[in-house]
């Protein structure tokens, strides 16, 4: 296996460089009978899309989607769903001087000491683009979820660099560029962000995400707990350092008084655990949070060496995000939507 | 797939309920020629003991593994390796009151919803005894990393509850309960636990992992990161709520300028990565965190319902750890051993 | 994965080795709420048991069985079911004389070449005796395969060596020690063992199993198709050389127009398919041949090497079945049973 | 998992419908560092492309391949190498006629009862077009191979309905439509097929593929042994019925003393074993046999239902193979270098 499929019996395979020809995803395993379209699936990765305020990167890319099979006459029919989305606005030419440099920070390096090989023309298979496939199949497991359970799995930020943004209502997520629950306080938002893109600097973020109306009972212990899949999921996306589950890091000073969340014969009294419990989901909301690192690829000036090992100044030009937690909600969402559906289907498999 | 088998190519399956006959695990896809004998995975065991020390669980359990298969004169064969370890301390009865409840916070309500089914008996297959074949596994890995790499995996408590415990020196770390690498604070944890234990209540922890002595190259992009293969298996961990790589959740308040580690012809000048890049590793150390929560099993009462949802208070006795976090550490290193050691047979099989 | 793993959902992990302390199997993903006991696995096991007739090996192994886990109150609860067989009758020194020599036609060979270490010990790993995990753990997906769906699978023997064996009727199979659907042959099969015993040889033996009662659609294209699935496990048994379904190799000289089995609304009306079309079952009976070659391990004389290379005559003394087909009808059951019972869970995950 | 992997560690995701936008594969796991292009593998499709002759069906498909993904500058990068081909000669409208009704002998039926929606146009998933992709993957694992170890794969036919093909030369498999390798029987195969044909009928066969060159200790017991997984793989192939490994069902008749294959310093003095001995490649070349049945698909009226379980008959149409076995020669090569290089891997994970 080399780590490039995600899940058991809802089984995405993602393929394809930044610069290359295209990018998709191979879907395995879908049931039968699910209407979907391209309209569905290009609604979610319009989400994700670049170029879409001057916060994120300028790339143009219409992120088109095709579907190649597994649907007739606008229902899925079991077998494998293709996805395909050609690149179109790949100007490699930008990337020319750190073909043989690695950036501080970077996959560069990695890639190049693993394989010996790679494709660096914008940052190859490590480029967050590749997110887009993971969008893509993620809106068919959203629809599935949605449709099968009621689920509901919404994302938002709670942080970027140093400003915390307290959640005001899901209703503002969709109305600025930064999926912040808060509308007022998006013009702090946007001039830190001006700030940055002048000192040609990035900047860490930390999103949230939400699923509600899952049944209790998801989840195989012992070790593929459904919040050890999340885990996995979540920390595979490009540039998260950091997963947590409900109460998350704070629970480390908490006694068990406070903890637990108590029961009464109407719920749940709070939800510290996140909706998971012994990794099985209780009913309750499940609730994740990430940290994302600054991108690495800044304007401003580092030490780094070549592949010689000779000692450089690596300064990245080109068109990069300075916040890729920016454009990431969709892509925690879509992680979350796609361990839910594996989760549901391999529940539905053992306990009927 | 039901969950109980770790890895790919290494693979740990693990079974059995804490008051059944016996626990264990086979382990699968081992190299051929390692020497192992019981005493080097019994050593791991003793370290996860219960009943060490009074602010453990007192359950009185030699944990004495058995190889049933797979070393043949002293030395692995390639065939699974079958590891038994006998439960010989199972007071039922002192669960028989919990029977017919949920814990607030336990697993209990979850597996009862999920299965139907459940073995209630000292917490069956959700309790944190079956953590030991985990351990008894990651040995084998830990010895193998360690003959063939250099590769040492050590890890320390770095929080109690409220008390952060700074880093003082590695060799503290064997010499208290707490696998606290401060002797001087030692006092106050154990002041700490006391008055917990005197309050019926119990307390979360954080702890750290560091695995040093790996090569750059390890871990298998988009989803199969190194980083996302730990955090499968550290938040697969009973308790666990968070986990992080590298400068984790600090990383959101960073600038890229400052979080990208800046390399020379010395190395990498800092280390906000934990040792992952672009899900591979870079050679330098990695480093994880985890946070563990409050056991829910706790004698203060608290709020919850029976299996026919009426309201009921659930109080636990019998013998519980007061904090898990403290057995926790030789959990988390076995953890990252058997990831690494998986991860270290794919890149083999792939780069040659 | 180093193999030793069967299935994708309802999981086989076997460990053991002939002559090591014990052998046994991990069955994870089972349904919780199935009764199994120790006494309905037994049943299975004594009908693969050595020493019952003079026709095979006089190994005297009761092969008792222990359930270690996943079984509470008699009913499964959805955690592992971990089965122990201890190995009793071990007389190694029986196979003193071919550790450092390979018999023409065994493992010993391909052991040794692969992996550089071997228990050679009645065998080791290569053992026919490792079947009886198999065995076991296909006697719990027998069950839930008949108390679900009314599944019924049996085997039977076709040919033993040159003599081919009519079938008369299912309840001859019982009431010989050939599992030959034929009362009428079995002094010829006695006349021809016995003889065959005396020449110190061994031959081969061509075996049927037939699945009644399994619904239409099991199966996952492309690759993973029901009959490719049962080749798998039936190809994956000690000394089979040839799987076929239904009409198996007579369809090379078949028309279309004969082969395709006419469908009326009285069902299908003829069974050259064997219950499998395009990989996915058709709701007729599944039927399967597999041909057992002669065991290697014989008392005339013949030619091999030692591990320096060096010619050497090859004798096999100790306690051989001559024709290990005779054993192999419950075994070939246990494996089909495990194959249906996975699939039945994939199809169930899928398709609800 | 859905079925439409095949592999563990050099893995190969088949997707599309015959008469949908297009097929093709991701195959992940490759090395890095292998030279492909598109022209290596549009070598081995076009071996297997329909219309080449008038013994095939006369659909015009060029099946030009595209690489989408993971070869950059010639070279494999080590992530996943996704290959397209667009479907251009579909004319659905031929098939109309069989929306509604199950041919007998064709997954029409099973499709329908396991999904209940299908793609019918050109018999959708089931249709042997999709062996293409396989084909396309199987180039890539034969060059590797080649490079690696020197190995070898061909095939050929050696039955043709009743006509056995007895084996001349290698050389002569090239040079006619059939890959007989025989020139001397090629007029018979065509005059059978040219009445065939005539009679609207369609035919079985068999055919043959050796591996040279591999070295011993590959494969993975207990259930994943290298034949097992041959096995499985050729199963899997559309049409066949039956899979056998060297001495195949001739052994069933075998003695021991004739079947074991001697050993003298010189190597192996015969190979019965067909190259796996214990599930482990002994070195000697693997030689299997596959029975392919006729095609369900011809012009002579049959009994059938249709969806509604009225009865019907059945004529199909169209442009179909009137012997399958005609095109499958670069199929089940295809299928053995997939096998063995995932073999090649996971032995190298594991033994080093």
């Amino acid at each position: 296996m080399s780590g490039n499929t995600l899940g058991t019996l809802f089984r995405v395979t993602n393929f394809g460089e930044s610069h290359g020809p295209a990018i998709g995803a191979v879907v395995d395993g879908c049931p039968p009978g699910l209407e979907v379209s391209e309209a569905d699936i290009q609604h979610e990765l319009d989400r994700r899309r670049p170029g879409t305020s001057r916060h994120v990167t300028q790339r143009r890319e219409p992120d088109r989607v095709e579907i190649l099979s597994g649907v007739y006459q606008g229902r899925t029919t079991g077998t494998p769903i293709a996805l395909l989305i050609r690149n179109t606005d790949a100007r490699s030419k930008d990337y020319s001087n750190i073909e043989d440099t690695f950036r501080p920070g970077h996959a560069d390096y990695t890639y190049w000491h693993k394989y010996g090989e790679r494709d660096p023309r914008g940052g190859g298979r490590s480029s967050a683009r590749l997110t887009a496939p993971t969008v893509a199949a993620g809106a068919i497991a959203k629809k599935w979820l949605h449709q099968t359970f009621g689920t509901q799995i919404r994302g938002y930020m709670s942080q970027l660099g140093p400003i915390a943004i307290p959640f005001v209502a899901w209703d503002h997520v969709g109305n600025n560029p930064f999926y912040a629950p808060n509308a007022d306080i998006v013009p702090e938002l946007e001039a830190y962000m001006d700030q940055l893109r002048k000192d040609g600097d990035s900047i860490g973020a930390r999103l949230e995400v939400v699923a509600e109306n899952l049944p209790a009972g998801w989840g195989q212990p012992i070790y593929d707990r459904l919040d050890a899949c999340v885990a996995h999921a979540l920390m595979g996306l490009n540039a998260v350092k950091g997963v947590s589950m409900g109460a998350g890091f704070d629970c480390v000073s908490q006694r068990g008084s406070e903890h637990g969340d108590e029961i009464t014969p109407e719920g749940f009294q709070s939800n510290h655990a996140g909706g998971v419990l012994g990794g099985i989901s209780t009913g309750q909301p499940l609730t994740a949070s990430v940290a994302i690192k600054p991108t690495s690829s800044i304007r401003i000036e580092r030490r780094s060496v070549n592949r010689a090992g000779e000692p450089v100044q690596v300064q990245t030009l080109g068109r990069h995000d300075p916040c890729v937690g920016i454009r990431a909600t969709p892509i925690i969402e879509a992680l979350v939507a796609l361990v839910l559906m594996d989760h549901a289907l391999m529940h539905r498999a053992q306990c009927g």
